[in-house]
């Protein structure tokens, strides 16, 4: 049978913003397997603030996206096809599949996922996939929190901060969320259960950090960079932990964005500052998801998933990640 | 037999460089001991970069020193009286005893070192004590260095840097310095065993950085921060190490410095950047002094100290640490 595949190419490195236009949509055959591949039939592509990193034409922690080349994303599929005796028809697979409709592997990366039939893909890019595991051994891996701490994250209300934050809880901290409008932070406060939060857009939150974490800051979950970073710089204890996930503040900034000014804060508190990515611990899934999954369980933690409907309306909504209109987890329903 | 102490005071905080226009000369009886307390006779001060960050008006890992107040510094001298059981009279012990000919203690922070008549304070502050101390435990207990990797060493003619070099050699690492002059470049170089060194003065730091470190930078001990730590940043290995030891390049500003534009090198590269006080390791100094003096013994390491006499000369000489006319360790003898 052939197949059309339907695909975002990435047309044109963005200058700041990733928009629509930088994406080119392609139609055209899908090819007939080699020996060793399969075919996958994509079900749900996962939208991520690090999706951003990868269209600049210098290297993250992946090479960068070609010109011309299907977009790179986080994605579960079906096995449609198998020319590979590691894959059989029907098996739920998950991987880099890319913002497309069909892709074909050779099962480099590809990771099978449970046949369960209630297999939920909300759960899983909600809670127990990468952005469960994200926040999971960002928190514990690199925070080691201790009881009693005090724990500030920021984009609390995204996918990977609401989970931190609510980990934070169960571990015995005080939690501090900042994050963008009032809603997001009575979200936070009122049904994930973090302590207090501050809105960084009509608060000051150097102040606020002080007034709120009234023993200091004893671990940053950072997401975000710039002027919040400074201003949690500004209020944290002797041997503070700032474990950077994310700088989303300055992946659409056309001109480098000055560190904060008073990393000195790192000297004199000696405080360690460290970067994760979450790659590094896929072999350690299993020990993350059945921590997420019996916290669930117990109702100790919730989680948020947006489904936009449609393979076409990726890159409108990819901007959401970066304009603060959405909360909890974005995921794409590639076949609407 | 009544005593005149001569003092430094610190008659003002400095807007940018400390120079001798912020102390006070003062001179005046020593009092008489109370119960518990010893008086000392200074013999010889250090003079450190860290005696900036002293001086403002708010608190760095210690509470700044008053207007008014003798000026804090590190030195050692010889007890002249005690009311103390713990000391006694000929004792030679080492603490914060500040900038002046006299000090009376209460024992704090006191510590006694060596009656060895042969015991020499420019070994002492040249390699043992806390110059020592910081580059051991900072190299090898932050930086944590495995043989065949990169050491990056800023300020590297200085008293810590240099030393950090040469155990960084013993530990079979790579080691490339940077310094603010040739002659600094060929020192390090040719006499204290550096594989390269860069004059960041005249250099294209990041880019002679990228020639001389074909491997990529495993460990950076950072002395100084601001463009060399940016220039750094861009040549990290994944799961590099950045030691922050001091920041000098900072400590004269009037204003806030911004950070590194790259700070999301600290993410990509999943490095940690960690800040570290020897006070923290008074209680491993043992182990440190051990290992230093071995290393000597064996020619595997040498220091310079350049001595200035006279506690009046402290002032002018403190410049000496920020203009970069000076190489290794600075010290003043009390009594000319």
């Amino acid at each position: 049978m052939a197949r059309i595949n339907r695909q975002w190419l990435l047309a044109t490195r963005p200058a700041d913003f990733l928009t629509p236009a930088n994406f080119r949509w392609n139609e055209q055959q899908v090819p007939a397997l080699n020996a060793g591949e399969v075919l996958i039939g994509l079900t749900y592509l996962s939208l991520d603030p690090t999706n951003r990193g990868w269209v600049n034409e210098y290297a993250s922690y992946l090479p960068p996206v070609a010109i011309g080349e299907v977009m790179r994303g986080i994605a579960i599929g079906t096995v449609l096809e198998s020319r590979n005796p590691r894959y059989s028809e029907g098996d739920r697979v998950h991987g880099l599949l890319g913002w497309q409709r069909y892709a074909v592997s050779d099962g480099t990366g590809l990771t099978l996922l449970p046949k369960d039939p209630g297999f939920n893909p909300e759960v899983f890019f909600g809670l127990l996939g990468h952005i469960g595991m994200t926040a999971y051994f960002g928190l514990l891996d690199i925070g080691k929190p201790r009881p009693g701490e005090t724990l500030v994250v920021s984009a609390a209300a995204g996918a990977v901060g609401s989970l931190t934050g609510q980990i934070g809880k169960i571990h015995g901290l005080r939690v501090v969320g900042i994050a963008g409008s009032d809603d997001k932070c009575r979200w936070i406060t009122r049904e994930l259960g973090f302590d207090a939060a501050i809105n960084y857009k009509s608060e000051p939150v150097s102040q606020r950090l002080k007034e709120l974490c009234p023993k200091g800051i004893d671990i940053y979950f950072e997401n975000v960079g710039g002027a919040i970073l400074e201003a949690v710089l500004d209020n944290i204890n002797l041997h503070a932990r700032i474990v950077v996930c994310g700088l989303i503040s300055q992946y659409n900034s056309p001109q480098p964005v000055p560190g904060p000014a008073n990393l000195g804060k790192i000297l004199v508190c000696r405080a360690r500052m460290e970067g994760f990515i979450v790659l590094d611990y896929a072999d350690r899934g299993m020990e993350a998801m059945t921590a997420l999954g019996r916290w669930h369980a117990e109702g100790k933690i919730r989680y948020r998933v947006e489904v936009v409907r449609g393979l076409e309306n990726a890159p409108t909504a990819l901007q959401r990640l970066f304009d603060g209109s959405h909360r909890g987890k974005l995921i794409v329903r590639v076949e609407d």
